[in-house]
């Protein structure tokens, strides 16, 4: 099967309007009246953003999962994406169906298509590349340098589950062994981040500021105050863990510390000032969030413990060369 | 230097406004009244789009180059791209500095900014990718499934210099050598390819299908005779070749028939009604422009010599894998 069979066969279908059948050297986009474009784009290297084999569903639903993040944290609906794929020598056919079954399920689930892209091959690791381009009414983009001096801090979800799902992942011991669902419970939090889109509306009408958490909740919390220019005050208690992580960590700080900087957890970190709790508290429906901290004067981030002990990280998250 | 090192002392200042400094999670655009917004992808990998080894501006010089080559062969003109780096590992930082070094230059010329992206590493080849937008009057771009039966079919420049190029990058003998800058012609030609963006304006106006000619001029033929379902009769004569190249084929029909099926050219191939010759003719300015064939009934590409002989080829062009 050569390039223009697999995208002919697997690609199109998944296409939209703008994607021209991926017949053509572009896809064209007519952009919304009264709509500002979001742009992010992410790249995953096999190896180091997923683990060696894994050329399935779980990579490229990962990938759009985790590009949908990116445009959930700036309050954006996405509308299509282009992509771009090299693949490793000798791959199978039935791994290419698996491979555009994720996309497709993601593409379903969120509502947006496939626009274009670029597919060849290597002798080396395989690189995806998704550009996803959202909408946002116009200037209304949550933007990263919004936070105010007395904002409460807050984070959706859970954090750290995906690092236990990537021991799993790696074949690592995870001792102790979670009970019940909860090996699932972090395979999933791995592969099956969930982009937190359908909070945007709350997040554009209440939030100063936000990101989404790819590099570890303190590295990706000290983008936002460096963006801000004020000093995020965390309480390393309020964090919230799922039971199973939690009861991994069993109180200890160092493993409290490795989940609060290990990253791939695809939550949102966003400030929002006091006057809004109520309001978020409703508006949350299912998802959970919870208040962690405040806005001071300062730089970076500063984690206190009970008693308001100060407690130290030698590293806040995941760099990439 | 870290990710964010080299992202913000090399990327942040080529960024545009909707760049946000490459500070935050996405990049925002907004979109002119009336136009729409034309998205095109290039991968490259090294050791298969570009030799073992080049990191510098060569490559991110014909990265965008490519890209730009595809918003071209649609009558756009660019806005802005978003750009992805997977660095081998160990880079020197003047690497770092000559790639973006490259960018800029093309940024420049043809004035558009860097909107955002992904840098990462790998310990395998380097793959870059870029995602290009641009902008056609609304309803206007060009596409590949427009030719029609009686159309004349043009080719900007000429065909063929980059496959020269190409082998002496590679180390390849070229025999008989080319005279003068004959060399450095093909070179030039391989890293430097002059995307056709100051002709969009015309095209628009005057040609009635068009692709950039990045798999080899045969096989792009091809692909636009597929999409508007006719049948392209090529003249092989006809065929633009420079001076260096046509010294170099010294006429021989299987190397002509190499020269027209090697790619990487990133001319235009385009279809025009017969009445717009002479306005071609007067909007080429400076640009070389050529009558290679015209659009007949049926299917693919049929090449004809002199005395109308049919030419047969056994590979149209490059297939990815």
């Amino acid at each position: 099967m050569d390039e223009f069979e697999f995208i002919a066969k697997y690609l199109a279908p998944l296409a939209g309007p703008g994607g021209l059948g991926l017949k053509d050297d572009a896809a064209v986009l007519k952009p919304s009246h009264g709509k500002d474009l979001i742009i992010t784009k992410d790249t995953m290297v096999e190896g180091t953003h997923f683990p060696h084999g894994h050329y399935g569903a779980k990579t490229s639903g990962k990938l759009l999962r985790a590009n949908l993040s990116d445009l959930a944290a700036k309050g954006a609906i996405p509308v299509g994406y282009m992509l771009s794929i090299v693949w490793p020598h000798g791959v199978d056919e039935s791994v290419f169906k698996d491979f555009s079954d994720g996309l497709a399920a993601i593409q379903k689930k969120y509502d947006f298509k496939l626009l274009g892209g670029d597919t060849t091959s290597s002798r080396g690791a395989m690189v995806v590349t998704a550009t996803l381009l959202g909408e946002v009414p116009e200037n209304k983009m949550v933007r990263r340098n919004g936070a105010n001096i007395g904002d409460d801090v807050w984070v959706t979800g859970t954090i750290g589950d995906a690092y236990l799902g990537l021991q799993k992942v790696l074949g690592r011991p995870i001792d102790p062994k979670p009970k019940g669902t909860g090996m699932k419970h972090f395979e999933n939090a791995y592969f099956r981040p969930e982009p937190r889109i359908s909070f945007g509306d709350h997040l554009r009408d209440y939030a100063s500021a936000c990101a989404d958490i790819s590099d570890g909740l303190i590295a990706d919390a000290g983008h936002v105050a460096k963006a801000s220019n004020i000093k995020f005050k965390l309480n390393l208690e309020a964090i919230p863990l799922s039971r199973p992580a939690a009861e991994w960590a069993m109180g200890d700080l160092s493993r409290i510390k490795t989940l609060v900087t290990s990253g791939d957890d695809y939550e949102l970190v966003f400030t929002a000032p006091s006057t809004n709790e109520s309001f978020l508290t409703e508006a949350s429906a299912g998802l959970q969030l919870t208040k962690i901290g405040t806005v001071v004067e300062g730089s970076g981030v500063e984690v206190v413990g009970s008693d308001n002990t100060l407690i130290e990280f030698d590293q806040a998250g995941h760099k990439h060369f």
